[in-house]
């Protein structure tokens, strides 16, 4: 008998998890990814407000499967998955068969139907996102600081994060302590704590999986750090250089050059071509609803985990998109398949997720953390959030040089990762003084139901 | 009186000591680079080749001088230099006059009238380059994991690296090493060390700058690492997809999808723009001829510093275009400025260049040192090169950080800034069998004297 082929499409949390506990299986294990490392999503936002380098937050999968003998790393794009035939089909014309399969791809951002907006609102899902971001916002100081017109500078100096997520907070209290501490004696014309920083939320509150007392908290500390939270006010429109917003009745447009969306999920593409070839059900975001065992009805060598799939959780209410429930369904389909290997009608127990608690970073020593019916805020919840991020930290390699560079951020109040790199490193264009008043308003940007999935990732 | 204004233009090492050494003059000092940060140039090969990130050996130049009340810096492209006016134009159109002007934009490669050979051939300037050279490497090896016809896996597998000098000595010694010790247990489908490493040199030795009998040594280490060294060898063409070689009256074609260029020098543009304003006398390589004190002639107050000058040594030989030189530099025209405010007809001894010696990097434990009539070669070469280097990245505020790092690598030879980032992160193209094989071949590559400038740059 031929060794069993597993194969697994994506090498995120989801996906490198179940690859590693695959390692003792009698198999040959494929796992694939478009990208040669492994991201730790979480710490992106430190990557584009330049506290950390895009390598302390990535590691090659090779490298850290290199010791796994049975499994092997292809750097591919799937384009097709054919349940049928147990086939993938790469971009590039070859394929692969496989006896099990797991897709991991995850989800990006959602624009809500808006897709135009995303060039002038960029999301955070990748390295390049991350250090395009860095560069936007280093060159509107630079530019500001050039600018002699007020009105302009003001503009200049305007940062708009919309969404108030765990990213969407991330984004804006970084923001804060960049332009209060970190750049306070870098410019000469500017004060940079004169940028005005917007986060921008649909709902009545921000980080609306949290109990709503931490929702306040929170709130509190952006506001300590400079960060003007709008809540119940939606984006009706986003042009090159504004930004419409409503708030009830009242509609205002604002000037600005720096808006960053941090809003909505909408599922990896592969979810549609399952849905095309099995006709599992998607729902609104694009994600697959599973069985109980992660599986797809009907395949049931075939599964679909993370942000991609629709798991309803215990409680009734879908799964968060975090990298906890990722890395728990990663390990119980690893442990479910290595069992059909040798007992082909095992049925498995449901999975079931064990919430171990949410936390949000905010800025130095601010952050919201709750788990069970504990809660907490402050110096306290940062403490923790830096504990468990450096300890999961561990597996890549290079978790001593992250505490140390935070540690030193943390000293000094500097980020020296704040290089402006990439193709565009031209001042920005010039200002447009007129801006356009669009007519049509959008009636909404958010949908509650995909955003309360947006938690805090770890 | 109004404060006299003192321009520098460019952040390297010249500009940036130039600026450091005019902390305490009664002037309005600005410092305008066309980038946001210093470069630490002499490490950048470890960039292109995944051992440190771009953050590790870039500071930005406002975190540099943000102590510096009198100084200032300018994020913009210099166009033109009207020395008769004291005025110098942007790109964006705007202008700044000053009272004292100091060059210092330093130098790129030189194709040698082959321009077209750059897209094939990238060189080895810029953090753009180095993350460059990083993805095509990489790429390299993933598209041969995946190729299946073991005749191109050969040329995926070959790396042509042309010229000597150190750039490309410590680029061939780091890829023998990624090949043979860092990627040792990536792979299922090749093995990299099977990688064919080529240093192609026109002379009749390696690091030229050095005693002939520290070539032979690092000729010897680097076939240690696995590096073919190719001597008295001309490149007469590059095509996308292939490279000609000549070697005495013999003519051979490879195949080749990893050429870098490591070869010549080509003084940075505004050396033709001082030239067309002053008639200030260029040599082959479009470096300005400057009087012993560095100014230009007949323009006391304008000076033209680092590796864009041709200032001839005590020796009467043209100065290295090294780091050192560039800083002594740096150092002498800003204690001349400083004096001339308070006495304008002060007459300055010439600059005067104290060469502490020359040390180049092969690899791990492998490098060569000369400093007087002392020379060394080894593992004690290899430590004075690493005690330098870090001691020098204090200015950094991240060398303990780089310490680190390289300690990690020195002891589990792994490089963990091995991602494959930016816009084109797809497999190579199809490999193209017909190789075509041109007739014109070019008489020369190099240009000795200007090659011999090219020496260790700190």
């Amino acid at each position: 008998m031929p060794t069993p082929r597993i194969v697994i499409i994506g090498g995120g949390f989801g996906g490198l998890y179940t690859a590693q506990h695959l390692k003792h299986a009698p198999a040959q294990v494929t796992l694939i990814d478009r990208r040669n490392f492994h991201l730790f999503q979480p710490l992106l936002y430190q990557v584009a407000t330049g506290g950390l380098s895009p390598a302390n937050i990535a590691a090659p999968l090779r490298s850290i499967l290199k010791r796994q003998r049975n499994t092997e790393v292809l750097l591919a794009e799937v384009m097709n998955i054919d349940p049928a035939a147990q086939r993938i089909d790469f971009a590039d014309g070859e394929s692969i068969n496989y006896d099990y399969l797991v897709v991991a791809t995850g989800a990006s951002h959602n624009y809500f139907g808006n897709d135009q907006w995303s060039q002038f609102a960029p999301g955070l899902k990748s390295i390049e996102d991350a250090t395009e971001i860095r560069r936007k916002v280093l060159m509107a100081f630079e530019t500001a600081e050039r600018e002699p017109d007020a009105e302009r500078r003001k503009a200049l100096l305007r940062f708009v994060v919309v969404g108030g997520g765990p990213t969407g907070v991330e984004l804006a209290g970084t923001l804060g302590e960049i332009s209060r501490e970190t750049l306070k004696h870098d410019f000469r014309h500017i004060n940079p704590a004169d940028a005005e920083i917007l986060l921008v939320e649909a709902l009545d509150r921000i980080l609306t999986p949290y109990d709503p007392s931490l929702s306040e908290k929170a709130k509190q500390q952006l506001e300590d750090l400079g960060v003007k939270v709008m809540l119940k006010t939606m984006v009706t429109d986003i042009q090159a250089n504004s930004l419409r917003l409503k708030h009830g009745e009242s509609e205002q447009t604002l000037e600005t050059y720096n808006i960053l969306w941090g809003a909505g999920v909408q599922a990896s593409p592969l979810g549609a071509v399952l849905n095309r070839a099995t006709g599992v059900a998607l729902d609104r975001a694009g994600r697959v609803t599973v069985e109980p065992d992660m599986s797809i009805p009907g395949h049931p060598n075939l599964f679909v985990i993370g942000d991609m799939s629709l798991f309803l959780h215990q409680t009734g209410k879908p799964l968060p998109g975090v990298a906890q429930a990722a890395m728990q369904q990663g390990k119980y389909v690893a442990k479910l398949i290595q069992t059909r290997l040798s007992q082909p009608n095992h049925t498995p127990a449901p999975f079931s997720y064990y919430d171990k608690g949410s936390m949000s970073t905010i800025g130095r020593s601010k952050a919201v953390a709750q788990t069970g019916n504990l809660k907490f805020s402050g110096w306290i919840a940062w403490m923790m959030w830096l504990f468990i991020h450096v300890l999961f930290l561990v597996r890549f390699e290079n978790q001593i040089l992250v505490l140390l560079q935070w540690s030193g951020n943390y000293f000094t109040r500097n980020r020296s990762a704040r290089l402006i790199t990439g193709e565009h490193h031209e001042l920005l264009p010039e200002v447009s003084r007129a801006i356009p008043a669009p007519e049509s308003a959008k009636d909404r940007i958010k949908d509650p139901a995909v955003e309360s999935t947006q938690q805090s990732r770890i």
